[in-house]
């Protein structure tokens, strides 16, 4: 199954005229429960659901317009060259959606996620640039569908479609038309995201590459698939019942099996650094002093804190440099 | 199955009278191929085999000589308080063997090892301790079944009965009788085993409770004793066939994914210190340079170097405070 086949699936036979300009905006997304394995590479289909929390006005906007001649990427005001990793990756998608071969886009790209915030931005980049596609081509498609779109440019972009609490469907079929994004109803007002960022140096191995790795050669992979399956179970159920302390502990305890796997694989995959250790026994050393703060990391050094409002006061105190974030205000 | 089935089967029938005393020597072990989880407690019974390398003269020695009254323990040249936790382990261990109720103890241990070497000694200690009661009780019992006797104080106590590579059965029966050490025949002359000592601080779980914790509650423990097996397999080949890389890729994974399958606890259990990743990072870079290097750990944040002779400068450049044993020198 090619990209090409599931997009003649989705896209409107009649194409509509071409907008003047579009615009559009997604935020970024934390995985509570990860993504961590593909079982499809060519249409990032994965093993196993996931679920994640959407960061609200943290993410990325974008402007397309049709132009001529070949496409233009700028990113946070600056002109991008065309085989920067960004613009490459960018261009393969919208290869996928020229309604005429020399049809090229415009592309203007801004991340209100401060690169320093230590988050990714292909999630909302490819999430917004979908949803400009479909306003800048006429698509009205659903976001259902545009999820499935936005998927194939990056995985976790599926569930940039999105606010708040969002869970990415494994799906079974082959053409992936049953691994979409799709919204909990559940919305949990007190709910903070911290972002800890403990260093911007280049990861050792981008997330693509560690998760082919860790698939193909650590021993203790086969059994993540059924880990995720059953933390996402007990995730939503601690969603349903805003029971925190279960929520943050199979969160945390299903970021370490991540990053559990990818240490046994071979060669061994290390995202963490000296820092990443002492953060991390410095949650411990908070919530043995009663503050309930938990942890999840990606694939980066990184930490995200999972707290609430009433304890904002000593996770400051604990990380003066956290950047803090309310998924649920309005 | 009870200690004392285990000690009635195996001790001689017709007992000697005590020596007036006996001292015997045992030396560390750092297992290559780790056992981590129990079939059974009580006999330190192992889920899967291990392997390990014998430290020569870094060890223990202890001498026994009958007492009246009451046991008395001194270690290093310090009487201990027979509440503190290394008596009251040996006087369990003893209580086994007594020839009479009244039969009691005068035990004085020495380790070689320097306490900040980051070793624990409760392997050689319990295997000296267990020589020295054949020797001061008259039983002649082969090492074989001595290892089988020093399991019971201590499961990786079985593998200090023996010089170079040994490998510890796991065994299939109930009462252990074929869960006892072995050396292998293999001898590395040039095999060095640096100990890098990066913190005293006490740990925060004792290895019998962390095993335990990871066999009930760890997601990735499922698949730990199939790969126990497999590596164990893969190292005793490149062992026979002198492949260092093999070995240590073989040795470094295995810990490694020890270590992932107790970080995926929940609770987790993380051994590593800041200084312990800094430690990872710096034998990957010493290996990317060039000096081939590998690791292991154990229930610690210290770390265990293996490498050969030809490297030992770039080692000791690379790790200034390492404290380098040859297992093999004679």
């Amino acid at each position: 199954m090619t990209k090409s086949e599931v997009i003649t699936k989705l896209l409107p036979k009649r194409r509509a005229w071409p907008q003047a300009a579009a615009t559009a905006f997604a935020p970024a997304n934390i995985a509570l429960c990860k993504y961590w394995g593909k079982r499809d590479a060519e249409l990032n289909l994965p093993t196993a659901a996931s679920l994640s929390i959407s960061l609200g006005r943290l993410g990325s906007e974008v402007t397309l317009a049709p132009r001529a001649g070949h496409d233009r990427f700028t990113l946070n005001g600056k002109l991008l060259a065309p085989e920067s990793s960004f613009a490459r990756r960018a261009a393969a998608f919208l290869d996928l959606f020229r309604p005429a071969r020399e049809f090229c886009f415009e592309v203007t790209a801004t991340n209100t996620i401060p690169t320093a915030a230590g988050l990714a931005s292909s999630a909302s980049g490819f999430a917004a640039l979908t949803l400009a596609l479909n306003e800048l081509l006429g698509w009205r498609l659903e976001r259902r569908q545009l999820s499935i779109l936005a998927r194939l440019g990056s995985g976790s972009a599926c569930r940039s479609l999105f606010e708040g609490f969002v869970e990415w469907h494994a799906g079974e079929k082959a053409n992936g038309m049953d691994s979409f994004a799709e919204p909990l109803a559940a919305r949990w007002p007190d709910l903070r995201v911290g972002l800890v960022v403990l260093s911007d140096k280049e990861k050792p191995i981008g997330s693509r590459d560690a998760m082919a790795q860790t698939r193909d050669t650590s021993p203790l992979y086969a059994v993540w698939p059924e880990t995720v399956t059953r933390d996402l179970v007990a995730l939503k159920e601690a969603i349903r019942r805003r029971d925190f302390t279960r929520f943050g502990e199979v969160a945390e305890g299903n970021a370490l099996a991540m990053h559990a796997t990818m240490l046994a694989a071979r060669p061994s995959i290390l995202y963490c650094l000296p820092e990443t250790i002492e953060a991390i026994h410095s949650v411990h050393a908070l919530r043995a002093e009663g503050c309930e703060v938990y942890f999840t990391m990606d694939a980066g050094p990184n930490l995200k804190l999972l707290f609430r409002k009433p304890d904002l006061r000593s996770i400051v105190k604990g990380f003066p440099e956290v950047r803090v974030v309310s998924p649920f205000a309005t």
